[in-house]
């Protein structure tokens, strides 16, 4: 037991500020090198989908239907596919829109389509009025934060609770500020935090009557079906819409790039009807349809709905010893210092960690000169900026069980180091 | 040898119109259903690529220098298809971007860019300017005229002669009209006429002075290497446009969907370096990276630049007596008559036809009426207003020759009785 940083005397700061700096060199001459910056599968992940790449080695194998899949057409998708999305996520095959590669490029391009041609039919571009914003629960994905930043999108953050976005705030801007016109969710095992939204939280986004007509809620449901342990389930926000006679409101996004290959999986783009059908107008005139060959992959691979259930078990084994060896170790090193927070989650790619107030970019600095490159500080929050400097993102996926415990007792050693200098007054 | 229709006297029409309705009505009760709507390639030609199916069957094959391509990253690409493409386009590979299966998307994604972002940093986006223009050389490709279309751009048709858009035109728009903002050209094999961009034609284009800073080429090389005969060489604009110290000019397009599968191909733009530059900073918003086991497929089965050339001329020798079927058809039964022209194209995907002036939707509706399909009437033109109704568009690649025979056939008959009703005032 590791006494409370806070109930430290300044004598006692300077010693432990002395032993940390000393271990701290210890590290930095192993010359370390490790990269936890972002949210990548590691090796024994994308070896799970190794019979994929040969599941269709044939053309008489690329048929859906009656159709040959190695011809142009079927603009949504490989009916296949889409029923695999669709009985993952709870809606029906028309309701989804199979696309490439990236579930990131169907959300920028559904921002796209929003600023140039509206919405709706009818509806005024949102890049044709005067201001624009997106509502941002932080710590977020740093990707969404930058395609909205990109399209000038004026960014407010919001609050994250242990059961979603603080929805009395959501509430207060969706419903009194017309020129909010969106906000980004990752329902399950957010990004970075790993919450899981309530049933509360779920029903709330459903009840909102929203100011702007063209408001819609960006569902990034990149983490569907990635538990570590038991099964999460976060209630069906277009179920909980219709129950409230609510249509056209979300877009849902999910991907297999955590599932089976980061760059060749298959993205999809879920919505209500009307939705889908200006989605599919609009995306005629982009293209004449999405890589189906390797749509048909994923769907001879997985089967089913169920194929994709099964190997996200295979995916859990690998990930969950990951996520302990980085949890047990902060619990270590860390617990009872009162000097941070980080959340255990059950799923999903991240630990979310926060320092005490004005010191995570320090913490990092000292971290990434030792050699362990993690997701820069403030990059959890839109335009980069933390206003407190405290949160940090750690990704353990791609390292080594023994690497992460390297990188998560060097890390340890860096936020105490941190910590101690901020209570010396030091930074 | 028959007699050229616009010396018949009134009654010979007459009886010329008789005796093609007979002929018409027999092949009306043949009930045929042929679609040579699109440039689609038929079954034999996607079966040369069998072997890329099972090309990469292995993760120790998704290799690329040291980097496991099963992963994250590479937003540009593999670097041995970036090669291939720089050999086939005479660039280098740091021009290329490497993107999805799709040229038409990557088209579509550089105007959007340019509307949203503008041409370049510092640039107004061309969204934000009052009103901005296109020229669009007809008869042209339908696809191209719909994303102008779309995003409200104004379209502007120049003629087209044997080689190439009419320069005098679009020099007189281009250096005088500083709305203009791009012109939409497929150098070689132009779809649909099959006519080649002389070398005057491509030094007059590298030889403009745009009134508008923001003015780019787009330059779809949709048929690089699609010869039916010999190679045919087009100059390369980028060297062109270099040797007058011309830059940041030109996208150039390009793509395997009819070299492996449609759908399922590799797609990219090459540009020069401020321009590749804007390009990527701006896609790494959108996406993290293409499908870079699809791109590996692609390397590994063609090996180099050399391999797609050869493989070409397996293409080829499918489609050679496809179009001679068409061309020769139409000489026999048309030939003499007087009452249209048709290009004799050497590579491409498409033989242009002209009627006499009013009656091209006429005949196709006579064709469709009987069973088969064609590009319909106007589709060559923006707003598919084709002022004089004449050109048609026929795509013989898909069908069997055989029933390309029967299809020209029945399409001349239909020709000719639409050139006689119109010769009689009938319609």
């Amino acid at each position: 037991m590791q006494r409370d940083y806070l109930s430290l005397s300044r004598e006692e700061l300077l010693a432990e500020k002395e032993s940390l700096q000393k271990k701290y060199e210890e590290y930095k001459a192993m010359s370390l090198s490790l990269n936890m910056t972002r949210g990548i599968p590691c090796r024994e992940q994308v070896d799970l989908s190794e019979d994929m790449l040969h599941v269709i080695d044939s053309g008489d194998k690329c048929i859906s239907g009656k159709t040959d899949i190695r011809n142009y057409g079927m603009l949504d998708g490989i009916p296949e596919m889409k029923q695999i999305f669709a009985d993952l996520l709870h809606t029906l095959p028309e309701n989804v829109i199979c696309g490439g590669n990236s579930s990131l490029n169907m959300m920028y391009d559904t921002i796209a389509r929003a600023m140039i041609f509206g919405t709706a039919p009818g509806f005024t571009p949102w890049g044709k009025q005067k201001e624009i914003k997106f509502l941002c629960p932080v710590p977020g994905y740093d990707r969404h934060f930058a395609i909205t930043e990109i399209f000038g999108i004026q960014m407010i953050p919001i609050d994250t609770t242990d059961s979603g976005p603080d929805m009395d705030q959501v509430r207060e801007y969706v419903e009194n500020d017309p020129t909010v016109k969106g906000i980004w969710c990752v329902p399950k095992y957010s990004n970075p935090s790993g919450i899981v939204y309530s049933n509360d939280t779920v029903r709330a986004f459903a009840a909102l009557k929203p100011a702007a007509k063209d408001f819609r809620i960006f569902w990034d449901n990149a983490y569907a079906v990635h538990d570590l342990y038991d099964e999460v389930k976060v209630l069906d926000i277009f179920a909980e819409c219709r129950k409230r006679g609510v249509e056209n409101r979300v877009y849902e996004f999910a991907s297999t790039s955590k599932i089976s290959y980061p760059g060749s999986g298959v993205a999809c783009l879920v919505a209500d009807d009307e939705d889908i059908l200006w989605a599919k107008k609009l995306i005629a005139f982009q293209t004449i349809g999405p890589d189906k060959i390797n749509q048909k992959r994923h769907a001879a691979f997985f089967k089913d709905a169920n194929g994709i259930i099964e190997h996200m078990k295979k995916h859990a084994e690998i990930l969950r010893p990951k996520f302990e060896a980085v949890v047990d170790t902060l619990e270590a090193e860390l617990g009872d210092l009162g000097i941070c927070q980080f959340t255990k989650p059950r799923g999903g790619y991240f630990i979310s960690f926060d320092l005490l107030v004005g010191s995570a970019r320090h913490a990092l600095n000292l971290t990434h000169d030792a050699g362990v490159s993690m997701t820069p500080a403030g990059s959890t929050f839109p335009y980069h900026n933390d206003p407190y400097d405290r949160n940090i993102r750690i990704a353990p996926t791609f390292p080594s069980v023994a690497d992460l415990k390297t990188a998560a007792t060097l890390f340890s050693i860096c936020v105490r180091l941190a910590a101690v200098e901020r209570l010396l007054g030091l930074n």
